[in-house]
Formats: C-alpha cells, sequence, structure tokens
C-alpha cells in the first residue's frame, strides 16, 4: 500500500516528497509512526554535497536519522513493544555477528544500515521500520521532541562517558558550542564535572552555552599577520591558561578535552591545553587533515581518541539523564516544522538562523498524520 | 675526594673529561661505580643542537643515561643492594609526592632528575649516585652490558606492554627500525604477538629486523612528484596492505601501530593502517607537529597514545624477558668503546657507522676503572 | 620540650593522658596542631580488644587517626603549607618506594606507617607530625569537623569511586548505615546513581538513610527457625527483589553491591542481588572468615572487589564532593567532646549512643588548645 | 528425514540412541556434520544427576557440547563457510540483542541456548544446526580432535586471559589438575606467565601438570584431626608459600590465583596465598557455598572474579595458540570411543580411569559417518 510519504533527496540540490508503500516488518522489527526528527549536519551535508568521505548518494534516498515515533506495528517476535508506545530510536542496525559488534563495540560495525547514509533511506517519513531492540521507550516525563533528541545527545554521551570516561571532579574544555558540543556540556554536568570551559568563535554560542552547561567561556583572540597555525595555537593556548587560571598539573589542570568544532585550531590548542596523562576526544569532523603537536602528545602521553556515533548503553544513559532532569533538552530546540515545511527546515538550518534572525541550534519536523487505514 | 672523570658536554660541539669530585651518598642512595654506558640519540641530540625542545644545556653537564654498573657504596637505610652488587640503574629519581608520582605515573613527574637532561648530570662517570629502589639487580645470566640496554628497552616495554597493552596473538606494525623500533619488535614477540611487521626506508635494517624480530618486512615506496604527503601516505598505506595481506577488519587487521620512527609518512600510515578499534603508540619523537587524518583515527575510534620514558614496572619486566630468554639483547650492541674512545663512540653513532662501513646500532662506553682506594 | 597532652591507650580498657614532647618536624613534614579528631570503630576495637588480627597493642600508643587541625611548623623543604593553614590529615605516610606505592596502590603499602595501628602513635595529641603531602587544605567552605570526616569519607569514596569505579545512573546497595555505610551512600548520590537502597537491621539508621542519602530502604525479615544460614540469605534476597523491584538483569537490576556491614548475612545477601556481571566491594570488616554462594558469583560472573583504606586521589575528591556541595558532612557528627572528655566520647561511642538516648554515627574530639609558646 | 543418530539422555541414569530427524538450517545457519566430541563432566552430572542447580533434565536432551565437525549444509545467507569446512562449535547460541550481547559480554545473556544444557539437545549427533558465526575454521594444522577441545581450552582462555587479563612475567597458582585447570596452566605459559603452579591432591595428576604446563607443583597435607577447615587451608598456604618459596609481596609473589577445582580448602588457600592487590578468578564449579576468609581478601584488596564458560574473542584466541604451537591439546585426549560406544565413553569418564586402569583426561568420541544420501 502506497500511504508512506517520505522527503528524499534525489541528488544534489533536489528533493522532492515521494509516496513511498508502506515497508514490511520483520519478525524482530516494528513499524515506527516517526513523528519527531531533528536535522543534523549530516543531512544538510549530504543535501548541498551529496556525499560525505566516501558515502555517496547515487540513489534517492530518504533523509533524517535524529527520530523519535510511535509504534504502529510489531512484529510476532517482539515482547517488550506495542502498539502506542513511545520511543525513541536508534537509526543504525548492525549485524549483530561481527567481532566488533560481539565485543561490545558495535559502532564500529562494517554492515551497519544507518538511516540516511547511502545508500540506506532515512526517517524522514510517516513510516520507518526498525529492529525492536533499537526502539527505547521514553519515560513519562520525556517528549516526542525530547526522544529525537535521544540522537545527538548519544553522541555526546558516547564521547564523555562511554569512550573518555569523564569521572566526577574533572575539569573539561569543549571546543565548538553547537548541538553536539553543547551535548556534551551538558553530559560532563550531568556526570559532576568540576569545570566546563566552553570555546568557540560566535559570542553569541558561547552566552547560550554559559547559561546551558558551561561553567566558564573563552573566545580565541584573532591570528595575527604572519603567525604560523601553529604558533597561533601556541599563543592560543597560553591566553587561555592565563585568562582561566588553568596549570599544566594538579588540581587547575584539564583532565579532559573534547573537541566537537572538526577545526584545526581546536585540536591543535586542545593537545596543548591538556594535562600530562590528560584524555582527549575528538567527535567534531571537519578537514580530513589537521596538523598537530606530535611530540606534546608524547611528552604528556596523552590519552587522544575517536568518538563515532554511539555504542552499547549509550541510548539508555542518554534517557536516563534526560529523565532524572540532569540534562534538559529543551532549550536546544530553537525552530519546530511541520512535515510539509522540510525544505524550509533545511534551509533554515543551512542559514544558521531562520528568517527573523533566530540563531538555529535544533530544527526540528514533525511527522507526517497516521491515518487509521494504515493499520487495516 | 676528586676522583670522578666524567665525560663532559660543555656547549655545542665541546666535549671533555674533567675530574669531579665524588658525590655524596644519601641516606637512601647507593653509590654506582658506572661499567656500561650505551649512547642513545638525545645523547647525540644536545652534542649537537645543545637542546632538545626546552631542556637547554646552559652549563656543563656529564652526558650518558642508558647504564649498568656495580653498587660501590650504599646509604645507610639501604638494605636491599650491598657492595658489588651488578645492576641496571633508572635513570630518572622523581619526587615520589606528586599527583603523577603517587597515581602510578611517575614517568610524568614534573620533577624529575633525569640524567643527561640539563641541568642535570649523566652517568658518564666513573660513579653516579642514585636512589636505592632505581637500581634493578642483574640475574645471573645477564652481562652488565645487558643491564645498560634495559635502559631503551624500557622504553619499549612501556610503549608496548604497558601503554598498549599487547596482547597474544595481536599483529603489530613497527615503523623505524632503529634501536627502539627493533626493542618494540622484540616485546611484541616476547609477548605473543602473532605479526610484526617492520617498516623501514633502509633495507639493511630491515634485514637486521627480519634476522631480530619481526616476521615481515615492508618497504615503502618513493614519493611521486607533486603528490602531496597525505596522498602519498595513502598510497603507501594502500600498497602495504594489498602487499602483506592486511585486511581493515578481521584476523588479519593491524590491532596496534607502533611509531618508533617520529616521520609524518610513518605517522599518517599507521592512522591509516590500523584497524577499527585498534591502537596506536607514538614513542619515536621527530618533527614537533606532523599532519594527520583526524577523520579518519575518529571513524576508526582509534586509541591514540602518547609513550614518554618508562614508569612503574617497566624495568622489572624488561629485566625479566631477558633473563628468560624472550628477548636477545646482544645483537643490538654494535660497537664497544673505552671510557677515553668517548668521542670516538660518539662519532660513530652520528655517523651511523663506522670508519669499517659496519652499520650502528648501539655503542657502549666501559666505564673507567675504579681504584680501590676510592672506598677508603 | 613536654608540651604535648596526648592520649594513651596502654593496655585493653586502660586509657591515660601523657605529657609527651612535641616532635621534631622533619624537611618534608608539617607539625599539625590536631583541632577535631573522629572516633572510629577501630579505635574502640583496640581500646576493648586490644588488638585487631595481627595488629597488636604492645606498649602504649596515641589513639585517633580521623583528624583534622592547622599547620603549626613546616619543615624547611614544605613549599605548599604554611603556618596556619587549615589541613585535612591523611593518617597513613607510606614508604613511596615499593612495587604498590610506586604502581598507585598505596594503601597496600607494607611499611606504611598507619596512626593509631601499633606500633604507631595516633592523632589525638596537641601537635601530630605528618608528612606535608597528606596534608589537604580544606576549602573556605569546609569547616576543620569536615576535614576530620574526610577520613571516614576517603574510605567511602575509595570503595565506591575509585575501587568499584561507580558510574551515573547505576543503582546500588549498600549494606550496613553506621558511618561507612552512610558515606558509601552519599559517595554513590554524589556521583549520579539512580537508585541507592540502604540495608540495615535497625529502624532509626534506615531513616537516617533515607533522610541523608539512600533512595530506599530495607529491612531484613527475622531468621526462622532450623533456617540454615544461606537459605534465610536466599529468602531474603527473594524478599527484598520482590519488595523493592529488583530484577536480575536489565534496568531495574543492581549494578553494585557495597557491604559496608561485615555481615555474613548481608554478604551472602549481596552475591545474591547483584545482577549478571555486576560487581560487588567488600569495605566493611567482621567475622574473619564467612560463608558464600560461590556458584552463584561464578556463573554471574560478578566481579568481588576488596577496599582497605584509601589510595591516590581518594582524598582530593572526598574534599571536592563536600567543598562542591555534593555530600553534607554535617548532620552525621551527632556527639561532640573536649579533649578532656575523650573518656566520654569513647564510652559514648561503645554504647551507640549517649546518656540522653541520642544515637550516635560520629562522636567529635576536639584537640587541646595551642599556647603561644610552642613556637618559640 | 530420520537419519539423525543421536545419543540421548532420558531420565536420570537412562541413555538410549534415538534415531531423530535432520533439522533444518536456517538461514544464518549451518548444519555440521559432528565428527569428535569430547566428554564434560556436566555431560556426566546430567546423566549421574538428571540436574545441575537450576537446570533440570524434564524431557529427552541429547547430550555433548565439546564438538568438531565438517560442514554439511549453509543457509542462504551464509557467505564464509562452504561445505566441507572443518569447523571447531562454540556450543552457546545467544539472543544478540540484550544488554549483556551488545555490551560484549554473551556469556551472560540470559536466553543462550547451549548444547546439553536442559532444555537444549546437544551436539552427539550425526548433525548439529549451528549460527555460521559459531563455527570456527580450523587452520590446517589442527585436527578435529583439536576443534573439540576448543570447548573446554576456550573456558581457560576466557579465565586466565580475558576475566583475568594475566599478563607476561606474572605467577599464577593453578587449583585442579583436571582438563580445565590443565588448560589454564597451558594458557598462563602461553601467555608467559613466569611461574606456573600446580596444586592438586593426586600426585600422578601433578606428574602430567609438570610434564605438560606448570613449572612447579604442590601436594596440600592431610588435614589434621580436630582441625578446623580454615585452620586447615592456613596452615596448608603457610607450607605453600615457604616449601615453593613464595612471598607475599614482590617478585616472588603470587599475582593471579586460578581456582579449577571448586573445592573450599583451595579457595581458601587461594584468597590467602595470592599477593596484596593480586588477583583471583574462580572457574571450578563445586559445593554452592564455601567458606572464605573475607577479611584477608578486604585487606590485601584482591580483585576476585566469577568465569563462567566463554565470550567475545576466547575461540579464535584458543584457536589461535594452538595453531601457533604454543599449546599442545594432544596428551589430554587419553581415549577414544566410536558413536555406538558413548555409553563406555561415559562410565570411564565416570570412573576417572579406563579398563586397563589408564587414568582418564579427555575421552573423545567420534561422530557417526554420514550418508551421501544425506544431501539430497
Amino acid at each position: 500500500m502506497s500511504n508512506n510519504p517520505s522527503f528524499v533527496l534525489r541528488k544534489i540540490e533536489d528533493v522532492v516528497y515521494e509516496e513511498r508503500s508502506i515497508p514490511d516488518v520483520k519478525d524482530d522489527e516494528v513499524l515506527v509512526a516517526v513523528k519527531k526528527t531533528g536535522i543534523c549536519g549530516s543531512d544538510v551535508h549530504y543535501l548541498v554535497h551529496g556525499r560525505i568521505g566516501d558515502f555517496v548518494v547515487e540513489k534517492p534516498m530518504v533523509l533524517g536519522h535524529e527520530s523519535a515515533g510511535i509504534i504502529h506495528k510489531v512484529g510476532k517476535n517482539v515482547k517488550n513493544l506495542k502498539q502506542g508506545d513511545r520511543v525513541a530510536m536508534e537509526p543504525g542496525a548492525t549485524c549483530r555477528v561481527c567481532d566488533d559488534c560481539k565485543r561490545g563495540r558495535y559502532e564500529l560495525c562494517p554492515d551497519i544500515v544507518f538511516a540516511a547514509t547511502p545508500p540506506y533511506d532515512g526517517t524522514l517519513a510517516r513510516y520507518y521500520p526498525i529492529p525492536a531492540d533499537l526502539c527505547y521507550k521514553l519515560p513519562d516525563n520525556l517528549t516526542l521532541e525530547d526522544g529525537a533528541m535521544m540522537e545527538p545527545l548519544s553522541v555526546a554521551v558516547h564521547s564523555v562517558a562511554n569512550i573518555s570516561q569523564l569521572r566526577a571532579n574533572q575539569s573539561v574544555v569543549v571546543f565548538g558550542a553547537g548541538p553536539v558540543g553543547l551535548l556534551c556540556m551538558a553530559v560532563a554536568r550531568a556526570l559532576g564535572a568540576s569545570r566546563i570551559i566552553a570555546v568557540d568563535i560566535v559570542p553569541s554560542r558561547l552566552e547560550f552555552a554559559k547559561q546551558y552547561a558551561a561553567t566558564d567561556t573563552y573566545t580565541p583572540p584573532k591570528p595575527q599577520d604572519g603567525e604560523s597555525r601553529i604558533a597561533y595555537s601556541q599563543r592560543n593556548a597560553k591566553t587561555m591558561m592565563e585568562q582561566l587560571g588553568i596549570a599544566e598539573r594538579g588540581p587547575t589542570a584539564i583532565d579532559l578535552v573534547v573537541d566537537a568544532s572538526g577545526a584545526e585550531v581546536s585540536i591543535q590548542t586542545g593537545i596543548l591545553i591538556a594535562k600530562h596523562g590528560g584524555s582527549y576526544v575528538q567527535v567534531g569532523m571537519g578537514q580530513p587533515e589537521v596538523q598537530i603537536p606530535i611530540t606534546t602528545l608524547l611528552v604528556k602521553e596523552i590519552n587522544f581518541r575517536g568518538s563515532f556515533r554511539y555504542g552499547p548503553g549509550d541510548y539508555p544513559l542518554a534517557i536516563a539523564l534526560v529523565s532524572q532532569g540532569k540534562i534538559d533538552l529543551k532549550p536546544l530546540v530553537t525552530h519546530r516544522f511541520s512535515f510539509d515545511q522540510a525544505v524550509e527546515a533545511f534551509q533554515v538550518t543551512r542559514n544558521g538562523k531562520s528568517a527573523d534572525g533566530k540563531a538555529v541550534i535544533k530544527a526540528v519536523i514533525s511527522g507526517p498524520d497516521v491515518s487509521p487505514d494504515d493499520l487495516s
């Protein structure tokens, strides 16, 4: 039955609504009526560039992967979910049998079917089929919008709580105050970080970060004429340490650096500012190659890790932290659109602000209405 | 009593023998009659450049820090050593009370007194005073030359066994087949690595590596005209994977990359060749900044660590592995000199080969004779 | 100069005030004017039994080890403290050079000089000499009484944050609602535990625990006639799981069991109630041997750890959690005594309540006044 | 088609051959023609007692779970295996979707379908269907008998290499020199343990252990009249330390205790003999409750773990260690039987020796011949 309107990227800068058929539900799957979908930078990137690295849009693809919805149908083996349940949807279905899946690192599964990563369709449709164990019931005190935000929050939980294992009373610097950076700060605060320093070059983003989750903010100075990139980062690190009272070691040293910017200067400064024996996690993607101060990393024995998507336990912890009131996602949803306004939602996200000049943190698109006939 | 001949670096390219006084021995120290001292690249670097990073030779400094000797005198609190004991000497005396010392990371101690790192004198002298717990008794089946080699071997143990926690049956690539790289291969083999691939641009070094500890060797191709550094590394990684049958994942993937070269192309290739979820350790120092493929590191969630000197348990494990016959240090000592030939020993190490054309891996200088009168 | 009044245990049930000489201060030490000292169960145990395990009081020993005070004199190498500083005192001075000290496990040092553990004198005196790095400056918002409480709080931090590595959103059961058990609950809450279940057989202790840090409480049923100990524990575990809605696995399962009671039934029940793959930490001492359900421990692959005293980083984290307002120590100090009331303080602690019937959690003894002449 | 002869336990002491139908093969499964099956203590236990703990034989069940065979049919999704491949069979099929499966602890999966654990049939049949990822291709230098032995070897790998993370140069005591204990010794040796002490009360087993993998052996003394169990264990531990030159700390201390006996005296002695900060792993099952010296465990901060079956990576490491020649399984297979001699094989295993008096370590039963018609 063709009753599944979907928002499809055909090729660069070419999106269209298509009426697709309602997918079958396998025994271990559920069919979710998608209700809220946040727009991610990667969705926009596919729209504008048609590719991210080796992932190329070669055939029409439904966009969207930050979603929550309501269970519409359940496969015959599904026991823990029933029609009507409100759920957050983890958008990567893994193979379950490779070494990485088995050893607890399923985010590395080579056969992952990830929503809106070519060639797999995303969630901006009326219905989306998904393995039942990737649907997490939302506690009563969470909204479906909160549910959609679990995707970027899980990215932050993965990097700060899982990969980096932040402990209570540690100090953190987060470079980049976009959605993921802000959520990394929120996770750090929820885990009991003693100090959370937000770094960004846009003053309004720092203001928001300060209100939201950061204890301190820092705006890098302008580079000087003829200054090499590393010289600039060294000056930046020194200025930052003086301005914020950061030492190389001891109680005022930085235990963890999170880079959610992908910018070379942030990465360089982050390595320079981390304490001896400290940790660094790269969660932001930017230019594919950057210069780093490798001797500093060596001498300080920095533990430098990459963090990609999310793995076991990340969604549950994300949901719990919000449900317990330790993280508030509401301030991050700045713009809301109906399903037929999807083009506008993407436009606003690309621009970084809406027509009224309001800065976008996260734009969320509501799903199309569900017809009672769809179940028959 | 001035009876302690010492080999002193006064300033760049200016070394001299000085007759120094025999140091006092504190209650927790011993005085060691230094018998064997290997020459390290850092010794040569101070001779040629007068500095390493922020460490600048500003006053005359005795060279040498890879040493073993015979206990000559013991401080009054020392119980576990006695005159005549043959010992390997760990050349970094730490403060014992800082956070890093207390939490088991004493290699990061900011107040470390490290032999032949300005402003502290090194071990190329008749006598050297050292805290008793930094002297490790040599088992009977180890020579004093083996004892001197414990210093570079501990660097390798620290990076491969401690920082990287290599497990049995893992596969390793080691970039750089100099002394530290060779010892990293030897440690990997001793810990049960299934495959040890040595990478170097000098064929004779790879030949030695293959005989010594590597299971495979690889010589990078020449860069092409106009090829960017990263493009060259990508080609290098691809060639290497094809040539050696390395996959991105699974049993033929690379669990651990050790860079003992400090060369940018090695670092780039190492990140490109490590498996998803794999480990990388930087133990070689080269140019202070290098370009790295950061997106690859992120997407593969590589655990990228710096390894500096050695920490708790490294010397004991190094000694045990040699004593148990799992590592043979003898093939690495290629050149031997008496104390009054120290200038020649440095010359040969700088050149990388002796007058007869024989390649230098490690040159070892014997200590000056001890006069029976010194004890009186 | 004999100007150091001290509260001395001569033998079982025989305590006396002695006027001792003021100790010399070594170069790396400070002399602290002890201001507040909590009484610990072990102090009482020495008073009543003259021994704890192999530690036997064979000569007069000053009691007390939970102390804070004011720096009175500093040794000549001491840089970070000065006269007048208010400090918490970590009462175990370790050797700094053994394997355990070096690898970050100094609580296991065989040569530890621990206050009021025979043959070493404790802190119930006007002055106590201590290595400077074992004195932790108190933030302005902490009292000296808070400072004395850092000792038992560090025991709790060691077991819950360090040995057990409790993570946010985990659920914890704490057996025993005495001072250490209550502090374990407080640490669990400060680290973000989702559920903290206090178990005790004394209802008033559970009431206090609920107000203080627990989310739930549980009172075990009475054993039945002829019921074996393990059958009773099995019934207890089952009742507890039903009553509190605890499952064997999943979100309502118990991630961590802390036994601060030392009672066999608690230990048995704790193993039975922990989740598959869960953790258990034994911090309470009771009878030296207990029966445990070893097959259950095996099949669930429980990580069962002992926790002894405190190690690197525990005092700083304890101080930080209180200073940040995440733990409030004030409700635990139920009784206060002057130095010349020490006998009464011990009596009240032994009885578990004061003459007015008020239950004792922690009794604190103030130090004797310091004469201005002592410095001359 | 009924062409699948199977060895079935109907109830206690009642076994029979049944002709069962050949199972269907699901898309992700393979059908293995079982060629070699070792008899495990648990198989015998079901035969004699009809239950192990809560697992009760309530309907006829095929016995056997230590098997290797040849791929007979592959499901349509199976890519890495083909008819004729020789494989070791991991006998526990897990659910893939529970928290434990996802976080890399699949041995704890509550829905595991484990061969010959009620109510699931075992492998003593002509054909056995199994998920393809649980079949591990045997390298050419391994026999099918080696393949069957991978099951108990994986138990040992799980406890020694995975749960305990034994490192090179550590010293180990293994209590119990039965099949699992011997294999734990073999794994310890393969991982580079410096000393492997076998403990058993049967001299001939110790002799075998010494030849096979142990560096030292120890026979406990007889208990004395009136001696309590713990007093006996204390005497045993003391005797053992004296006899073997074991210290409480330092290079002659015991890093890891493995109990493969399940005997209370072993468990007690193991805790008493482990070093401060040492590890202990319980892999042997015996009486469900035992008395342990809990205060010793606490004061030494022992890391006491249960080890159950095997998890991610255990089978591959087991196969690799044998293939690399680090473990030789052949000496352990002492008795061989054809499929129609299964009753005798069980009898011999129960008795611990065959009619000729030869001690049984492992008895292996060959599978029934495969008819070419079975494929049609």
